[in-house]
Protein backbone atom coordinates (compact mmCIF):
# COMPACT_ATOMS: atom_id res chain seq x y z
CA UNK A 1 0.00 0.00 0.00
CA UNK A 2 1.06 3.28 -0.79
CA UNK A 3 2.40 5.99 1.88
CA UNK A 4 0.00 8.41 0.82
CA UNK A 5 -3.87 8.11 0.15
CA UNK A 6 -3.37 7.70 -3.88
CA UNK A 7 -7.22 7.66 -5.64
CA UNK A 8 -8.05 4.09 -6.46
CA UNK A 9 -7.93 3.42 -10.98
CA UNK A 10 -4.59 5.93 -10.31
CA UNK A 11 -1.68 4.84 -13.09
CA UNK A 12 0.74 2.42 -11.05
CA UNK A 13 4.27 4.81 -10.88
CA UNK A 14 5.79 7.85 -11.10
CA UNK A 15 3.11 8.54 -13.67
CA UNK A 16 0.37 7.81 -11.26
CA UNK A 17 1.84 10.36 -8.89
CA UNK A 18 2.13 13.18 -11.60
CA UNK A 19 -1.18 12.90 -11.95
CA UNK A 20 -1.99 12.59 -7.94
CA UNK A 21 -0.05 16.44 -7.41
CA UNK A 22 -0.45 17.68 -10.77
CA UNK A 23 1.33 20.90 -9.75
CA UNK A 24 4.50 19.35 -9.61
CA UNK A 25 3.39 16.58 -12.30
CA UNK A 26 3.62 19.51 -14.77
CA UNK A 27 7.42 20.81 -14.57
CA UNK A 28 8.26 17.07 -13.41
CA UNK A 29 6.67 15.36 -16.86
CA UNK A 30 8.37 18.32 -18.96
CA UNK A 31 11.62 17.97 -17.02
CA UNK A 32 11.28 14.44 -19.16
CA UNK A 33 10.02 15.64 -21.82
CA UNK A 34 12.89 18.43 -22.57
CA UNK A 35 15.79 15.66 -21.25
CA UNK A 36 14.78 12.10 -23.25
CA UNK A 37 12.66 12.99 -26.39
CA UNK A 38 13.59 16.49 -27.56
CA UNK A 39 15.92 17.02 -30.49
CA UNK A 40 19.37 16.14 -29.42
CA UNK A 41 22.71 14.63 -30.59
CA UNK A 42 22.18 11.43 -28.30
CA UNK A 43 19.32 9.51 -29.60
CA UNK A 44 16.58 8.71 -27.75
CA UNK A 45 17.15 5.32 -27.19
CA UNK A 46 20.84 6.03 -25.57
CA UNK A 47 19.30 8.48 -22.99
CA UNK A 48 16.48 6.35 -22.52
CA UNK A 49 19.37 3.56 -22.04
CA UNK A 50 20.99 6.19 -19.54
CA UNK A 51 17.51 6.77 -17.65
CA UNK A 52 17.42 2.56 -17.12
CA UNK A 53 21.08 2.30 -16.52
CA UNK A 54 20.45 5.05 -13.52
CA UNK A 55 17.39 3.28 -12.41
CA UNK A 56 18.96 0.22 -12.18
CA UNK A 57 22.02 1.10 -9.95
CA UNK A 58 19.13 2.75 -7.71
CA UNK A 59 17.42 -0.24 -7.51
CA UNK A 60 13.83 1.00 -8.77
CA UNK A 61 12.10 -1.73 -10.30
CA UNK A 62 9.44 0.65 -11.85
CA UNK A 63 11.56 3.25 -13.99
CA UNK A 64 14.26 0.22 -15.07
CA UNK A 65 11.40 -1.69 -16.47
CA UNK A 66 10.01 1.46 -17.84
CA UNK A 67 13.13 2.97 -19.27
CA UNK A 68 14.43 -0.42 -20.68
CA UNK A 69 11.46 -0.46 -22.38
CA UNK A 70 11.48 3.11 -23.72
CA UNK A 71 14.98 2.36 -24.98
CA UNK A 72 15.22 -0.58 -26.73
CA UNK A 73 11.78 0.06 -28.37
CA UNK A 74 13.08 3.46 -29.41
CA UNK A 75 16.13 1.76 -31.37
CA UNK A 76 15.80 -0.99 -34.11
CA UNK A 77 18.71 -2.78 -33.75
CA UNK A 78 18.36 -2.77 -29.64
CA UNK A 79 17.02 -5.57 -27.87
CA UNK A 80 17.12 -6.57 -24.14
CA UNK A 81 19.70 -8.81 -24.33
CA UNK A 82 21.88 -5.87 -25.02
CA UNK A 83 21.04 -4.00 -21.74
CA UNK A 84 20.83 -7.48 -19.62
CA UNK A 85 24.12 -7.51 -20.80
CA UNK A 86 25.04 -3.95 -19.66
CA UNK A 87 23.80 -4.95 -15.97
CA UNK A 88 26.30 -8.58 -15.96
CA UNK A 89 29.14 -7.22 -17.65
CA UNK A 90 29.93 -3.81 -18.44
CA UNK A 91 33.15 -3.91 -18.91
CA UNK A 92 32.42 -6.49 -21.86
CA UNK A 93 28.92 -5.06 -23.06
CA UNK A 94 28.51 -4.04 -26.77
CA UNK A 95 28.54 -0.22 -26.66
CA UNK A 96 30.33 2.55 -28.33
CA UNK A 97 33.34 4.03 -26.52
CA UNK A 98 31.21 7.77 -26.03
CA UNK A 99 28.04 5.76 -24.86
CA UNK A 100 30.35 3.28 -22.39
CA UNK A 101 31.98 6.82 -21.07
CA UNK A 102 28.64 8.82 -20.57
CA UNK A 103 27.16 5.63 -18.75
CA UNK A 104 30.77 5.54 -16.31
CA UNK A 105 29.89 9.26 -15.85
CA UNK A 106 26.20 8.55 -15.05
CA UNK A 107 26.59 5.98 -12.97
CA UNK A 108 29.16 8.34 -10.58
CA UNK A 109 26.30 10.80 -10.41
CA UNK A 110 24.15 8.37 -8.80
CA UNK A 111 26.86 7.84 -6.10
CA UNK A 112 27.64 12.03 -6.18
CA UNK A 113 28.00 14.87 -8.15
CA UNK A 114 31.53 15.17 -6.76
CA UNK A 115 32.27 11.57 -8.09
CA UNK A 116 32.32 13.01 -11.58
CA UNK A 117 35.95 13.68 -11.77
CA UNK A 118 38.14 15.59 -14.37
CA UNK A 119 39.30 12.68 -15.79
CA UNK A 120 36.29 10.89 -16.58
CA UNK A 121 34.97 14.51 -17.85
CA UNK A 122 38.29 14.19 -20.12
CA UNK A 123 37.49 10.84 -21.10
CA UNK A 124 34.55 11.60 -22.66
CA UNK A 125 35.35 14.56 -24.40
CA UNK A 126 38.12 12.23 -25.92
CA UNK A 127 35.78 9.59 -26.80
CA UNK A 128 33.85 12.58 -29.37
CA UNK A 129 30.73 13.58 -26.40
CA UNK A 130 30.07 17.64 -26.56
CA UNK A 131 29.62 19.89 -23.51
CA UNK A 132 26.14 19.45 -24.48
CA UNK A 133 26.08 15.84 -24.06
CA UNK A 134 28.07 15.44 -20.81
CA UNK A 135 25.41 18.38 -19.27
CA UNK A 136 22.83 15.99 -20.67
CA UNK A 137 23.84 13.08 -18.82
CA UNK A 138 24.62 14.39 -15.57
CA UNK A 139 20.89 15.82 -15.64
CA UNK A 140 19.26 12.70 -16.89
CA UNK A 141 21.11 10.79 -14.20
CA UNK A 142 20.54 13.61 -11.93
CA UNK A 143 16.74 13.52 -12.28
CA UNK A 144 16.71 9.68 -12.35
CA UNK A 145 17.92 9.87 -8.67
CA UNK A 146 15.43 11.95 -8.16
CA UNK A 147 12.34 10.21 -9.82
CA UNK A 148 13.23 6.78 -8.41
CA UNK A 149 13.34 8.39 -5.11
CA UNK A 150 9.87 9.80 -5.65
CA UNK A 151 8.77 6.51 -6.76
CA UNK A 152 9.87 4.31 -4.32
CA UNK A 153 9.76 6.69 -1.08
CA UNK A 154 5.69 6.80 -1.96
CA UNK A 155 5.52 2.96 -2.06
CA UNK A 156 3.42 3.76 -4.69
CA UNK A 157 1.91 0.76 -6.77
CA UNK A 158 4.80 -0.98 -9.03
CA UNK A 159 3.93 -3.87 -11.67
CA UNK A 160 5.55 -6.65 -10.83
CA UNK A 161 5.24 -8.54 -14.58
CA UNK A 162 7.82 -7.25 -16.42
CA UNK A 163 5.38 -7.73 -19.72
CA UNK A 164 3.41 -5.00 -18.30
CA UNK A 165 5.59 -2.41 -19.03
CA UNK A 166 5.48 -3.28 -22.88
CA UNK A 167 2.33 -1.22 -23.62
CA UNK A 168 3.18 1.60 -21.15
CA UNK A 169 6.50 2.59 -22.98
CA UNK A 170 4.40 1.95 -26.44
CA UNK A 171 1.85 4.66 -24.42
CA UNK A 172 4.25 6.70 -23.57
CA UNK A 173 6.39 6.58 -26.89
CA UNK A 174 3.16 7.91 -28.98
CA UNK A 175 1.85 10.27 -26.33
CA UNK A 176 5.06 11.62 -24.98
CA UNK A 177 5.41 12.15 -21.04
CA UNK A 178 3.65 15.20 -20.91
CA UNK A 179 0.71 13.37 -20.93
CA UNK A 180 1.68 11.94 -17.87
CA UNK A 181 0.47 14.69 -15.52
CA UNK A 182 -2.48 15.01 -16.90
CA UNK A 183 -3.96 11.46 -17.08
CA UNK A 184 -4.71 10.71 -20.73
CA UNK B 1 37.23 24.89 -13.53
CA UNK B 2 33.35 23.50 -14.57
CA UNK B 3 33.40 21.02 -16.77
CA UNK B 4 31.41 22.23 -19.30
CA UNK B 5 31.45 25.74 -20.87
CA UNK B 6 29.65 28.11 -19.19
CA UNK B 7 30.16 31.63 -20.62
CA UNK B 8 31.77 34.06 -18.37
CA UNK B 9 29.28 36.07 -16.61
CA UNK B 10 27.01 33.10 -15.57
CA UNK B 11 25.61 33.31 -12.30
CA UNK B 12 26.99 30.60 -10.00
CA UNK B 13 25.24 27.55 -8.71
CA UNK B 14 22.51 25.28 -10.00
CA UNK B 15 20.57 28.52 -10.82
CA UNK B 16 23.62 29.51 -13.95
CA UNK B 17 22.68 25.81 -14.90
CA UNK B 18 19.09 26.82 -15.37
CA UNK B 19 20.46 30.01 -17.91
CA UNK B 20 23.01 27.20 -19.29
CA UNK B 21 20.68 24.97 -20.57
CA UNK B 22 16.95 27.15 -20.27
CA UNK B 23 14.77 24.24 -21.99
CA UNK B 24 15.48 22.29 -19.08
CA UNK B 25 16.01 25.25 -16.94
CA UNK B 26 12.26 26.41 -17.23
CA UNK B 27 11.08 22.88 -15.46
CA UNK B 28 13.45 22.86 -13.18
CA UNK B 29 12.41 26.34 -11.45
CA UNK B 30 9.31 25.71 -11.98
CA UNK B 31 9.40 22.48 -9.56
CA UNK B 32 11.10 24.80 -6.86
CA UNK B 33 8.92 27.15 -7.26
CA UNK B 34 5.68 24.98 -6.79
CA UNK B 35 7.49 22.76 -4.04
CA UNK B 36 8.99 25.67 -2.07
CA UNK B 37 7.05 28.86 -2.42
CA UNK B 38 3.24 27.83 -3.53
CA UNK B 39 0.52 27.89 -1.14
CA UNK B 40 1.30 24.64 1.53
CA UNK B 41 0.54 23.52 4.67
CA UNK B 42 4.28 24.19 5.60
CA UNK B 43 5.91 27.35 5.84
CA UNK B 44 8.32 28.49 3.32
CA UNK B 45 10.65 28.61 5.95
CA UNK B 46 9.73 24.82 6.68
CA UNK B 47 10.33 23.30 3.64
CA UNK B 48 13.31 25.58 3.08
CA UNK B 49 14.79 24.10 5.86
CA UNK B 50 13.78 20.14 4.67
CA UNK B 51 15.91 21.20 1.07
CA UNK B 52 18.93 22.85 3.11
CA UNK B 53 19.06 19.75 5.41
CA UNK B 54 18.89 17.47 2.58
CA UNK B 55 21.98 19.09 0.36
CA UNK B 56 23.73 19.00 4.23
CA UNK B 57 23.37 15.18 4.24
CA UNK B 58 24.25 15.60 0.25
CA UNK B 59 27.42 17.53 0.58
CA UNK B 60 26.07 19.96 -1.89
CA UNK B 61 28.10 23.24 -0.24
CA UNK B 62 26.31 25.50 -2.64
CA UNK B 63 22.68 24.33 -1.96
CA UNK B 64 23.02 23.66 1.81
CA UNK B 65 24.09 27.82 2.05
CA UNK B 66 21.76 29.05 -0.28
CA UNK B 67 18.70 27.10 1.73
CA UNK B 68 19.61 27.37 4.80
CA UNK B 69 19.76 30.98 4.31
CA UNK B 70 16.31 30.84 2.60
CA UNK B 71 14.60 28.83 5.49
CA UNK B 72 16.09 31.45 8.03
CA UNK B 73 15.80 34.74 6.18
CA UNK B 74 11.76 33.49 5.57
CA UNK B 75 10.58 33.03 9.64
CA UNK B 76 10.75 35.82 12.39
CA UNK B 77 11.90 33.71 15.05
CA UNK B 78 14.74 31.65 13.24
CA UNK B 79 18.53 32.07 13.15
CA UNK B 80 21.46 30.15 11.59
CA UNK B 81 22.42 28.73 15.32
CA UNK B 82 18.94 26.52 14.86
CA UNK B 83 19.90 25.03 11.32
CA UNK B 84 24.06 24.58 12.76
CA UNK B 85 22.14 22.83 16.24
CA UNK B 86 20.08 20.30 13.90
CA UNK B 87 22.80 19.47 12.13
CA UNK B 88 25.21 19.32 15.56
CA UNK B 89 22.77 17.16 17.54
CA UNK B 90 19.31 16.44 15.52
CA UNK B 91 18.25 14.72 18.69
CA UNK B 92 18.58 17.61 20.90
CA UNK B 93 17.71 20.50 18.04
CA UNK B 94 14.43 22.74 19.03
CA UNK B 95 11.93 21.34 16.41
CA UNK B 96 8.49 20.65 16.25
CA UNK B 97 7.71 17.03 16.54
CA UNK B 98 5.92 17.29 12.71
CA UNK B 99 8.85 19.05 11.53
CA UNK B 100 11.30 16.47 12.86
CA UNK B 101 9.44 13.17 11.82
CA UNK B 102 9.60 14.84 8.32
CA UNK B 103 13.37 15.74 8.21
CA UNK B 104 13.46 11.60 9.21
CA UNK B 105 11.86 10.92 6.31
CA UNK B 106 13.83 13.57 4.08
CA UNK B 107 16.81 12.27 5.40
CA UNK B 108 15.88 8.28 4.40
CA UNK B 109 15.17 9.50 0.93
CA UNK B 110 18.72 10.56 0.26
CA UNK B 111 19.97 7.07 0.66
CA UNK B 112 17.16 5.22 -1.33
CA UNK B 113 13.03 6.02 -1.69
CA UNK B 114 12.84 2.08 -0.36
CA UNK B 115 14.17 3.72 3.39
CA UNK B 116 11.08 5.49 3.88
CA UNK B 117 9.52 2.55 5.83
CA UNK B 118 5.64 2.62 7.21
CA UNK B 119 6.74 2.77 10.44
CA UNK B 120 8.49 6.20 9.67
CA UNK B 121 5.15 7.26 7.55
CA UNK B 122 3.06 6.33 10.48
CA UNK B 123 5.24 8.32 13.51
CA UNK B 124 4.78 11.10 10.76
CA UNK B 125 1.15 10.95 10.76
CA UNK B 126 1.27 10.57 13.91
CA UNK B 127 2.79 13.88 14.91
CA UNK B 128 -0.25 15.60 12.81
CA UNK B 129 1.76 15.30 9.23
CA UNK B 130 -1.15 15.59 6.47
CA UNK B 131 -0.68 13.06 3.01
CA UNK B 132 0.40 16.35 0.94
CA UNK B 133 2.74 17.10 3.61
CA UNK B 134 4.22 13.73 3.27
CA UNK B 135 3.93 13.38 -0.30
CA UNK B 136 5.90 16.94 -0.26
CA UNK B 137 8.84 15.85 1.48
CA UNK B 138 9.45 12.92 -0.10
CA UNK B 139 9.35 15.37 -3.15
CA UNK B 140 11.18 18.03 -2.15
CA UNK B 141 14.44 15.51 -0.78
CA UNK B 142 13.78 13.30 -4.07
CA UNK B 143 14.11 16.99 -5.75
CA UNK B 144 17.30 18.22 -4.10
CA UNK B 145 18.93 14.43 -4.20
CA UNK B 146 18.85 16.37 -7.91
CA UNK B 147 19.46 19.35 -7.66
CA UNK B 148 22.70 18.77 -4.93
CA UNK B 149 24.04 16.28 -8.00
CA UNK B 150 23.34 18.21 -11.08
CA UNK B 151 25.54 21.47 -9.00
CA UNK B 152 28.46 19.22 -8.23
CA UNK B 153 28.35 16.67 -11.28
CA UNK B 154 28.99 19.81 -13.37
CA UNK B 155 31.89 21.53 -11.26
CA UNK B 156 30.25 24.65 -11.92
CA UNK B 157 31.17 28.46 -9.37
CA UNK B 158 30.52 27.77 -6.18
CA UNK B 159 31.15 30.54 -3.62
CA UNK B 160 33.22 30.16 -0.70
CA UNK B 161 31.79 32.53 1.44
CA UNK B 162 28.75 31.90 3.40
CA UNK B 163 28.01 35.51 3.57
CA UNK B 164 28.20 35.25 -0.61
CA UNK B 165 24.52 33.52 -0.17
CA UNK B 166 22.33 36.40 1.95
CA UNK B 167 22.18 38.31 -0.97
CA UNK B 168 21.13 35.41 -3.49
CA UNK B 169 18.58 34.07 -0.95
CA UNK B 170 17.34 37.75 -0.68
CA UNK B 171 17.42 38.01 -4.62
CA UNK B 172 15.23 34.62 -5.16
CA UNK B 173 12.90 35.63 -2.10
CA UNK B 174 12.06 38.44 -3.89
CA UNK B 175 11.93 37.49 -7.35
CA UNK B 176 10.66 33.17 -7.00
CA UNK B 177 12.59 30.42 -8.35
CA UNK B 178 11.11 30.94 -12.12
CA UNK B 179 13.57 33.95 -12.62
CA UNK B 180 16.81 31.67 -12.28
CA UNK B 181 16.09 30.39 -15.60
CA UNK B 182 15.37 33.45 -17.27
CA UNK B 183 18.46 35.13 -15.96
CA UNK B 184 16.89 38.29 -14.36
Amino acid sequence: MAHVDIPPGTPPGTPGLMMYRQDTGGPLSQLAEVLLREENSLSRSERELIAAYVSYLNECYFCWQTHRQMSVQQDEGADLARLESLIDDFDGAPLKPKLRALLVIAGQVTISGRSVTTELVASAKDAGATDAEIHDTVLISAAFCMYNRYCDGLAVLVPQDPTAYVGMAQHIISGGYSMCAKGH
